[in-house]
């Protein structure tokens, strides 16, 4: 399929603490379904993998905030990601008429992943993306059938083990897979207006932001901590094919209100 | 799609029992990769389901074999069925070269449900396909490209409630729903030879019935027990399109070794 500007699409990541939150939730996917043109969703979840971890006693290990995953670990991230929140999500969207599909990275090998190097930390059972070997075109198939793919942070490394991925990877990895066949626009909600000057002060948002600029603000050390990876995850997508990143809060998707990221 | 000959596809029904032996699985997956033609495969996992309730401390309730879904169970299910036994398959399906894709009756409506009535016995989050109202044509097109679903028992009353659902019914109801694309034959698998003569005698295998002899089989006491809701489900199914319905051990699928039920 060639790319025209007519052909778009809108890949949307959600983040764990609006997915943790009923009315947030429902909020926010009744302002998904009304965004209009082709669109896919990701959505994340530590906040109840931790809660159900803790109900089966399991301790959370995490090295600088990255969870460890063990095997007792895969398995709750798995049942909470892929089963619960996933379908869940699948479910409320099809109360309000949006035809969605479930899917994790493994199914239809949509998210090929390899397992993370385990020096100098040993995270166990996770794994990146491997874009190039990813194939868009099935879901550019359901897409065009107006079916809705809904994506969990779960892949696989084709050797028969499940993978736990960092769902704002699995949403830059689909958007640079999907950009052979779409203009691609990434969003990533959370519940922040944007990329902020001062964390702690709403109004400061950086409107737009190229390449340039935000590795002149990282240096500044006016980006720092969790917003860093989700920006470079962001700025290699660019680089890789995706037409555009908006960072945002969950609750302005539809005005596309936030941090505006170019080349 | 018109109905020939050719046109044929096989869904296979895999039961709790082998879905909780890792042995048993791997060997009965391999022999399914190797099935030839069309195919789609739904899997139960009650074992699993009650050892994860156990855990989190839920009671499992049951009235005549049939699991009361609170809501507590409800998430149990869903984690279990469509989080860790479905992606599981998944993967081990994709390791040996198959091209599985795992869902549940939500994903893309494809099996919307009835919760079932509460009276005389309030069964709770429990519903039965709605099989005039499903659409095969999704799951059409990914079979036409080479994709091949696999289902756990969960679907939904398309007002936001998932539902546990009996997993043989799921079968029967996928297999009518796709008669209208393809000759279909349903495969009930599980931990017997098929129907026996004697429930303690695998060499009493019944190796043809029609709907004739299972009536007069049940009125003599001969069939009895869960084997009377499973054929129920059969001829149903063989009523409602399906072209045949095979009751066998799963070691045996390749050769297609156990009860054949016809008309």
């Amino acid at each position: 399929m060639p790319i025209n500007s007519n052909n778009t699409l809108s890949v949307v990541k959600i983040g764990g603490n609006i997915v943790d939150n009923p009315d947030a939730l429902n909020s926010f996917l009744t302002d998904f379904h009304q965004m209009k043109g082709r669109k896919l969703l990701i959505h994340g979840g530590g906040v109840m993998a931790t809660k159900m971890a803790e109900q089966l006693g399991i301790e959370t290990k995490k090295v600088d905030g990255r969870r460890i995953t063990d095997e007792d670990t895969l398995r709750v991230v798995t049942m909470v990601y892929a089963g619960w929140i996933n379908k869940n999500i699948v479910a409320s969207l099809q109360k309000i008429g949006c035809n969605a599909i479930g899917l994790s990275g493994v199914d239809a090998n949509c998210i090929p992943s390899k397992r993370r190097n385990p020096e100098p930390v040993d995270f166990g059972f996770v794994g990146d993306p491997v874009t190039r070997k990813m194939n868009g075109k099935l879901l550019s198939t359901l897409i065009e059938n107006d079916v809705i793919p809904v994506f969990c942070a779960i892949t696989h490394d084709e050797k028969g083990s499940l993978l736990n991925t960092n769902a704002d990877t699995v949403a830059s990895s689909l958007a640079i897979a999907l950009s052979k066949f779409y203009r691609t626009t990434l969003y990533y909600c959370f519940e922040k207006e944007g990329v902020l000057r001062d964390v702690n002060d709403e109004s400061s948002l950086i409107p737009l932001m190229n390449h340039e600029s935000f590795i002149k603000l990282k240096s500044q050390g006016i980006i720092a901590d969790g917003m860093i990876p989700k920006l470079d995850n962001s700025f290699k997508a660019i680089n890789e094919g995706v037409s555009e990143v908006v960072v945002l809060h969950a609750k302005n998707l539809l005005e596309k209100r936030g941090t505006i990221l170019n080349p």
